[in-house]
């Protein structure tokens, strides 16, 4: 089966939107065993809009086309299926009065304007939008399925779970298991090189590779067109050979991040963690407590940009800082061990380092960061030099320092 | 002139990746006075790539392709291209020994797989690329301009730079000014309502609004036939139009974020600032440290998530935290006071609320927040309910608290 998504709207062809509801669409899809085949944005104006449905007609079998479903002039995609597929235009009355309701509910009068949303394909299904007033439609003709969904992401995600993918389930082709490792502490090349031979020849096993700053993203897919537990021994055959050459360096097997990673493996131990920043500026803390329940373990976080807070707030030495500078393995260490002392928590995480674009040396480059964490059982720091902009360093900093709390942890079992 | 982009790569046909390059590429083109008329997305399957190919050679007048110029099998443009134009490929030994010195540089060998990248479609003049070993290649042929490039961004945008848009420039179409506006504080509905009547008719002005928590954004696109003047004349008619309806609303007018706009006032008034959070855990402190440069104002802050750190780090009275709350107005106007105080800056900033998902009551529901600011004419404190899931809370949290200190120091001027 030829799948093909058509994005409408003149939005998505400027420089500032990207098209997202694509991306939803294929996971569902890829979910029943359907690949896609093409995607294409256009804009609203009628010609070139008719121009991609006719081609797109003519190639695939299946065709979504998501966006124009609104009140506007804007929005034409219902006008644009009707002349392409010579089916004519009915304004449905019961839809009409259901949306009037719906708008009353909300305490305004309906724009007659909003009628030409009840208007469907002849010999189309109505597919229901509880989130907002554009119906999606289903038609089949000429031998050819074309399904019309509203573009705001959370009314396509609403109208496929309940109307597309249930009427899709009797086209699924194959069982697909999907399952998303994740590493640190290695580049996407040296990752390359590790696992190069492990890319799988097969074509009912996928292996994707996505990096990005401190994590890459292993995404895995497995097919069986005989049953859901193959499809799942498949995958996991791939994700034991992964495992064995990787090691400790994937940090989760679920798609879980590295925050949610370690918060779960604090909230089993009911340790906590306090966290002093100096050149990660909050971002190590901000993680942590990103994660719903963090309050349970996250106990503090101080951000002490400047030597007198580091030793006001911390009690770093001021002859640490003195003798080894801001931005040394000395002072990283004496951070973790104060911001533990004073929080009393089990664990201390410290970042010190230069994130740029200036303030580095010869000596101590932009880039440079040392990562500490502090424990029961002592004290570790490790000193890296990130690559990239403020941002990518600051990125990476809190990348490593949670990535070494989880090791600790690990290790200590 | 009709213009299509093709992005080619099966990574880009999985729910993981999205196609950047083309944003990147319509802005250039913008900023010629030119328009897409379609993006296409395909796979590197011969059939289905050539098929894209041979549908936007009959359709468009200039096509880019990016993607598929690597060394691997996968990487198939290059042939797909030739075989639609009917113009053989040829290797170019000079390249190849540029390559191969270039990897050498690096200390490897070239495999030979890489020598295909040096295969050049007859007629094609090579477009170099510093960043990387594909290098693009501008074809004309059959009366259209087809124009290869690299997918990787970085290696996109050096070639678009040095190559792409100087070519491109003696068909310039028309000049361009495009300005970006930020607005804080205003829902996206209650934002159109303000504008509707302000939204250009006329085909030489454009008015994009693109929304996230916290902030609207207006992109503005001005064009003219006759001269940069003209165009900038015309964007700034629409930009007064907007800046008497919306006001103080409007934070920033050349598309600074507000982190950046209040370091600049912050900076320019030689003023320091520090932070306390509670249920934003840390994104103000990272906000306002994500701009080079905040050191010179950024003075520290305190992630102060129990109510004993409240107490102890900040002096917030314990009587304060148990007659009204940690969640209340009283408690963040001491926070902010209290981390002025302790931390000895012109500013304090204070945020404590309910984030979620759990932790909410009838009488103080989950997105209930409290920001503050205390200065040296008195505190101010806000009280809202965000919408969304825990993050968005944040993120509205962290902007409020920003737009806030924004405000006051634009009043006090």
């Amino acid at each position: 089966m030829n799948i093909h998504i058509i994005a409408v709207g003149s939005e998505l062809m400027t420089p500032f939107f990207r098209d997202t509801d694509s991306l939803y669409l294929t996971g569902g899809l890829n979910d029943l065993g359907l690949d896609v085949a093409e995607k294409i944005i256009v804009g609203d104006e009628p010609e070139r809009l008719e121009a991609a449905i006719r081609r797109s007609k003519d190639e695939a079998d299946l065709v979504f086309i998501t966006g124009g479903l609104g009140p506007t002039g804007d929005d034409r995609t219902r006008e644009a299926v009707s002349s392409v597929f010579h089916r004519p235009l009915h304004l449905r009355e019961d839809l009409v009065q259901a949306m009037e309701e719906r708008i009353r509910r909300r305490g305004r009068t309906m724009a007659p304007v909003n009628r030409k949303q009840a208007e469907i394909l002849e010999g189309a299904e109505v597919l229901p939008n509880p989130a907002g007033t554009a119906p999606g439609q289903w038609l089949e003709a000429d031998g050819k399925t074309v399904v019309l969904l509203p573009g705001p992401p959370h009314e396509l995600e609403v109208v496929c779970e309940t109307q597309v993918w249930p009427r899709l389930a009797a086209r699924k082709r194959a069982f697909l298991a999907r399952r998303n490792l994740k590493v640190a502490g290695l580049t996407e090349s040296d990752l390359e090189t590790l696992i190069e031979d492990l890319y799988p020849k097969e074509p009912d096993l996928r292996l994707t590779v996505l990096a990005s700053p401190g994590q890459i993203d292993l995404h895995i897919s497995a097919f069986s067109l005989v049953s859901m537990d193959e499809a799942k021994t498949r995958a996991e055959g791939l994700i034991s050979r992964l495992g064995l050459r990787l090691g400790p360096r994937i940090f989760s097997k679920d798609g879980s991040d590295l925050e949610s990673v370690v918060g779960r493996m604090l909230t089993a131990r009911k340790e906590t963690v306090a966290v002093a920043e100096s050149c990660s500026g909050g971002l190590l803390s901000r993680r942590l407590t990103r994660i719903p329940g963090s309050s349970a373990y996250f106990l503090e976080g101080f951000i002490t940009y400047t030597n007198h807070a580091k030793v006001v707030r911390l009690g770093v030495p001021a002859g640490t800082i003195e003798n080894h500078g801001a931005v040394s393995a000395e002072t990283a260490a004496a951070m973790a061990e104060g911001v533990r002392r004073t929080a009393g928590s089990d664990y201390g995480l410290a970042v010190t380092g230069i994130a740029g674009p200036s303030g580095g040396t010869a000596e101590k480059p932009v880039g440079l960061v040392y990562c500490a964490v502090a424990g029961p059982t002592g004290t570790r720091v490790e000193r890296s030099i990130f690559w990239g902009d403020r941002i990518r360093v600051q990125e990476q900093a809190s990348q490593k320092t949670l990535d070494m709390l989880r090791r600790l942890l690990d290790e200590e079992g």
